[in-house]
């Protein structure tokens, strides 16, 4: 292999890429990154088996060929190189980087070892816009869960329902739902968040995101990087009828006087576990959180208000799920102690976020 | 204590102190901050026992008074704050901070237990300028040790010789010294680094500041604020005989491709604690870092050089030292493999940093 790229394409695309390499692993292979030239383009893959995702820079290509290198010292390398054009070129499974008054050699791995996830046989093909696709990503994949014992729920749900492309996320305390517009083919899967949340890294070009799927694995194709994940099994928890229909109590208010208060209040609730109640009546919001040793604190907002009453929550799901609304104004809504909340964005009605409130 | 004072200065004085509290202490008044009415002022204090500082800030007073509350609540509180006035009022060693749509009560305790560091008895005062003394400040105390095992190296030596002021600091595997002008007043102090750390915090503005001690303490007193410290006893080593009078090899270059070529070795050097070799000759100033297993690195920069040779450091003394010169230029310069290096600025000439060589 025998080339030339320029530093700033080559350091981007390691940047893509390198995080998903796994220094840790016990396959030592995949703290490794794969450069392979393909046509006239420079390929650069990493993997950790679940996930793997491949960046695609422009490069001119003397002689074909691919290698695999330690991740993290190349993007580390790379990214501290002045810009302009770099030559690589492999020799006795070493790749050296050389420029006018730099020159190294990294010791490599050959390209044969670096393992490669199968192929999608008779792929199921739908498109999605990439802005709305990476807009609701970062409106779900925070209420999808951390724990492995309901591997489950660390995945997000991209599903069909009533002719409409869905994806949910929860942790079964909180859960986001955001309509992503119509789609015929009907589908039903289960997507790890962890490589969503690799693909949100990615996703920047705003053309179509074309996605490709069959039983086990996804492919996500954007113009120069593709990312496969393999699906998580299991039959994701009928979270539709967790959505309340109807509320006693709608409070309408600015969502940035909302965070504030909600910021404010969370300083004292360190103690309790992030526990602050929210009590809506006479047309505000208020939000009281107590530490027994410190002190207590009383916030509020104006809001528009229908109904009344209060409800204690854990503060840093409510600073979450306003932080993830696009619009200026929010509608909070409930009906007993112990009923899900519901937030939702007057401007933004393809988007819920449900928080289960805290028994006291 | 009833007062009004603005959310932007309290929150900004709280800034400047809190992090001298700690809440880790064995002595629990010890993680609150001290608010006292000073006339026409509100004073906010935190100690830790070894350093104290006192901030002051315009304030409307209403009552005069005093209380100590959890510094990082407090602070964490007030930052989070809307811009505005904010009503101070201690009501049964609570403070209460509201505003119209803030009510808080914070948990104080009565002021009388703060600890107060004794006065400065007779003190010897000098002035310095501060600029000069944040600048020397951040260019010397890198280089003062951590390790407690040696407490002397701990400090930086603020003396004078041969009627110029200098400070210096050195953990015996480098040393850095600035001379910071005329001084008529002999010293010989040795002030804990921890606190002139805190001391470059505070020194914001151009004025001089007026340094005062005795043979225990030291205070800076500044525009609005001041900081007192124990000073550390023993007698500092005899530095000056560890800066080589002349060289044999002198080279002249650019500190940003100085910086470049030691970053990009650095890496390399990850396995060898950071070991680059330096070669000097034919007008150019190269590194070379070996890693075993992953590879190796060659960096070079055009250089206007007398002499020639070779010496081994450590590349974060390097890079530390090539980050707080200030002008464009630089010359390294050393004698043997064995003598210490210094690293000088061609455009300040008061600044000195010595860097022992590694054994190779």
């Amino acid at each position: 292999m025998q080339l030339k790229v320029t530093q700033e394409n080559l350091s981007k695309a390691l940047g893509m890429v390198a995080r998903v390499a796994n220094s840790r692993s016990t396959l030592p292979i995949l703290s490794n990154v794969l450069l392979k030239t393909d046509g006239k383009r420079l390929s650069i893959s990493a993997t950790n088996l679940d996930i793997a995702i491949t960046e695609f820079t422009g490069a001119k290509i003397a002689t074909e060929g691919a290698i695999t290198v330690p991740a993290r010292l190349t993007q580390d390398f790379v990214s501290s190189l002045p810009e302009g054009v770099l030559n690589l070129e492999v020799v006795d499974h070493k790749l050296s980087i050389t420029t006018e008054k730099y020159a190294s050699t990294i010791n490599g791995v050959v390209a044969d070892e670096f393992p490669i996830m199968p192929s999608i046989e008779k792929p199921t093909i739908i498109k999605i816009d990439a802005t709305s696709l990476k807009k609701g990503l970062q409106q779900t994949l925070l209420a999808a869960s951390n724990d492995d014992s309901r591997p489950v729920l660390t995945g997000l749900y991209l599903h069909t329902h009533n002719g409409e492309l869905y994806m949910v996320a929860t942790d079964s305390y909180r859960l986001a739902e955001k309509k992503l517009g119509k789609q015929i083919q009907e589908s039903k899967l289960l997507v790890p968040a962890s490589a969503l949340q690799e693909l949100t890294r990615l996703l920047e070009d705003k053309s179509d995101v074309t996605v490709s799927y069959d039983d086990q694995q996804i492919r996500f194709e954007l113009n120069s990087a593709y990312l496969t994940a393999r699906l998580l099994e299991g039959s994701y928890p009928d979270y539709r009828k967790l959505i309340p229909a109807s509320f006693q109590t709608v409070a309408k208010l600015s969502k940035s006087e909302f965070q504030n208060i909600t910021k404010v209040s969370s300083l004292f609730a360190r103690e309790s576990a992030g526990s602050i109640t929210l009590k809506i009546n006479d047309n505000k919001v208020s939000i009281t959180s107590v530490a027994s040793q410190l002190g207590e604190n009383t916030a509020e907002a104006n809001a528009e208000v229908t109904g009344g009453g209060e409800v204690t929550l854990n503060s840093r799901y409510l600073a979450d799920a306003l932080n993830v609304m696009s619009g200026d104004e929010v509608e909070f809504c409930f009906n007993g102690k112990l009923e899900p909340c519901l937030l939702r964005d007057t401007a933004d009605s393809e988007y819920n976020h449900v928080i289960m409130p805290l028994r006291t």
